[in-house]
């Protein structure tokens, strides 16, 4: 019971602390947030591989792996963010296409996601060729989703 | 050969794209968002959780299962934002006691995940009273760090 307690009341605290706390209820502009976070640590993550690949920083098969698996888990963040209810927002570079071509928009984003995947199993293969030519894939992947739904 | 070369040009132009392209060389103001993204989602996903503890949203195990693998995941990327270089950044409220007192920080990040890791354990198991207890530990943990850590 005292645990019980504890927790419901460590819920109100923490709760009013954290966004999003119901999955339907969050403000169009913590969606907006949260999405952006997601697509900030993609960034983190696969821009690592990528100084990797030019020889910015010397190439870490360690960090490349875990950075594939980071990547894996991160490309399934951000799309149910990507609700109308953020059509009006200001500070978002998402084109109205988003929602007006859902299908399209999903499958840009499934296609990024499989090519993830292979990178994830080239880096998990500790195959650095083979991270080469699946990044290269991913970062086509993602222009191609930035072109048709992203404003410049 | 075709191939690398496609490679090499998308390396070089969705690396301009991406922020944070090499490990070391990120600039401050970069590592600050990209540690305040992990934050972000990290409140995503545990607040979802909370949600549903509250009773805000109806109790769903599969999601509370998978928003804790999430959160195993995300409760490791913030750390290596917090480097010294970003003492100075304006849009923080990360405290100096992160930078003078690093054993203590780390102690308690490392605190948080070994919670996150029980909330994930008894979230696997699709045990909604040990969530609940778990999520209250994880919460707390949150709360210590911030106690200490963050500016109000």
């Amino acid at each position: 019971m005292k645990r019980k307690l504890l927790a419901a009341s460590l819920v109100a605290s923490v709760g009013a602390a954290f966004v999003g706390d119901a999955l339907a209820q969050a403000k169009p502009e913590v969606l907006v947030k949260q999405r952006q976070a997601a697509m900030t640590l993609q960034g983190k993550y696969l821009g690592q591989i990528g100084g990797m690949l030019k020889g910015t920083v010397p190439y870490n098969p360690e960090i490349v792996a875990r950075n594939a698996s980071y990547l894996e888990v991160l490309t399934k963040m951000a799309w149910d963010g990507f609700d109308p209810s953020t059509r009006n927002e200001k500070n978002t570079k998402a084109k109205p296409e988003i929602y007006s071509q859902p299908e399209k928009f999903k499958a840009a984003a499934e296609a990024m996601q499989a090519e993830v995947a292979k990178l994830a199993a080239a880096a998990k293969a500790r195959d650095q060729d083979a991270v080469k030519a699946t990044f290269g894939n991913v970062a086509k992947a993602c222009n191609d989703c930035h072109d048709n739904f992203r404003e410049k």
